[in-house]
């Protein structure tokens, strides 16, 4: 199998550039020196790390478009399922990448990641000084910045892709993605990344800025389930029902998936099946406190979306879904259902 | 000119209740004893008092629409562009009342309704034992309880029909009107409504529910409005463009025209010409944090909201859009535009 490289042209890759342009739905790759190789997707050998709820789907759909896979989780049976499909499963991080190659991560934390593809490990060094790692998990800005300078050390392209959607959208390849990093590198994964999303914003050369508005966008989702969690139970102790006002904001002013989505869920108290875990949800808002703290930027909803994160740690809610949120709203009023 | 009488079927109502019910757009009156009239549109004689920014473009459409107007307001010259179309000017607020018939007021504030349609003016008496007044103003509930019982006592149907939108829907007749009330009365006016809405909600036969859920809303357009501040700010911080978060979120997850229309005001700062005064959303969260307080409802988001409206007004921010709430988070944050 015929990796992806990514080094200096040679004569038969710039033949290739004018030739195949518009056959392949590959991107032209450009080299540093501006000659294009267009290989078929057979012939392109992509690195999957992370299998989890997100991470799963998303290689599914890859392999979908017809794109060789060489995957890898720490659970090794969540591969299953896409070795069937043709992948190969590899059995440490690294050996998913090829020599100049692409690979993407999905990843829980900052913790997995950093010791997956941090200076502790040989992550970088496998891409032999060319290549791309594509790194979708939700991370704290000041880890992507470490990490890209790490991978830039290696001249490796580190690019942040962090995703706006849960398990249904990764499925569906309708994900919002947010990428950000060095221009060319972009433009090659561009044609990847729109077979796992409906849509990309462009966050431009700074890899932690997509992962600062990835964070901002967790925030204000949690703020709303936060608010509509006070309107509902004002309501409610008006006697008037909660799902009324659900449906009067999301059919009114607040249309779109967060008060239309969230609106049902919080309204009806229903917080399973776990689309998103409450645990998770507090690690992404952690992280909007830290960034919040570094950069000194008071952010009184934040505090107390904050605390009411502990409350619903203290109260066992870490794997409802994270509109449980909503919850303490009911708790504090007496009207906990 | 005959009045809308909702009084006790005579011969002559009986007979235009079989013969009349397609030929006009105004609902067949249904009486207390099911006996129904279908007078034309230019022998409808409605009320219309109070013709600020939100009243006088809504009694122009009820106008357009065919309806004879009699109308006031405290300041007569608001009327001119009314009375060139055909309505009548009167004196006195209870001047535009006409025996069983039916009136609409956009007021102000609740001392304004008060001193209007309350127990120490002839409002009331004026309906002569019946019609219906259709009472649209942002008021709080515990008025609307105190208007209706007084309304009952003399057979006025007392309805609360407050709106969402602001006056650009008013002019195109696109507001969302909530309405609650006596169910006859209701089924009398919604074809009045809706020549100023697009949709009306029915929030059931209480009155002051319908207060309660508009107040809800105002609450959450605050509270988006605050955190959409409060996410640009942090944003900003790390040199992200407010803008470029306002677009994100209101092209995923928040579409809708909350997110889109104050999120482009909040990122830009622009926050003249006020389309909603600042001043009267305090008057609003006001009411949204009373019965918050009489219903024993913590909601700290709305406290914090509250704080941030205290402020603005402290720093002279009372006539600005109420999107300036937002000037708190940059303000706080050291980056005050």
């Amino acid at each position: 199998m015929k990796s992806l490289s990514i080094r200096v042209g040679s004569e038969s890759t710039s033949i290739a550039a004018s030739a195949g342009r518009d056959r392949y739905r590959v991107a032209p790759i450009i080299l540093k020196e501006n000659v294009m190789i267009n290989p078929s997707k057979k012939e392109v050998s992509l690195g999957f790390i992370g299998l989890g709820n997100m991470g799963l789907p998303m290689a599914t759909n890859l392999l979908k478009a017809g794109y060789q896979l060489r995957v890898y989780n720490r659970t090794a049976n969540k591969a299953e399922p896409l070795i069937a499909g043709g992948a190969r499963s590899v059995s440490s991080p690294s050996d998913v990448i090829e020599p100049g190659g692409i690979v993407f991560s999905m990843l829980a934390d900052d913790v997995a990641i950093e010791s997956i593809a941090g200076s502790n490990s040989d992550f970088v060094d496998r891409f032999a000084g060319g290549g791309i790692h594509v790194s979708m998990s939700t991370i704290a800005p000041q880890t992507a910045r470490d990490l890209a300078e790490h991978h830039a050390k290696r001249g490796v392209a580190y690019l942040a892709a962090p995703v706006i959607g849960r398990p249904d959208r990764a499925a569906a390849g309708t994900l919002f993605i947010l990428l950000a990093g060095e221009s060319n590198a972009k433009q090659m994964v561009e044609p990847l990344l729109k077979n796992l999303g409906q849509r990309i914003f462009d966050f431009g050369e700074k890899p932690w800025q997509a992962n600062v508005a990835k964070l901002v966008v967790n925030f204000n989702i949690a703020a709303a389930i936060e608010s509509m969690a006070e309107a509902f139970t004002l309501a409610e102790k008006e006697e008037i029902p909660r799902l009324k006002i659900a449906e009067l904001l999301s059919e009114t002013l607040f249309s779109g998936p967060v008060y239309k989505g969230y609106g049902d869920l919080v309204a009806r108290h229903q917080s399973e099946p776990a689309g998103f875990r409450l645990r998770l949800g507090w690690k992404d808002m952690r992280l909007v406190l830290q960034v919040a703290q570094e950069s000194e930027t008071p952010m009184p909803i934040g505090s107390l979306l904050g605390n009411r994160f502990l409350s619903a740690l203290a109260k066992n809610r870490a794997d409802l879904d994270w509109s449980a949120l909503a919850l303490g709203a009911s708790d504090d009023a007496g009207l906990t259902p």
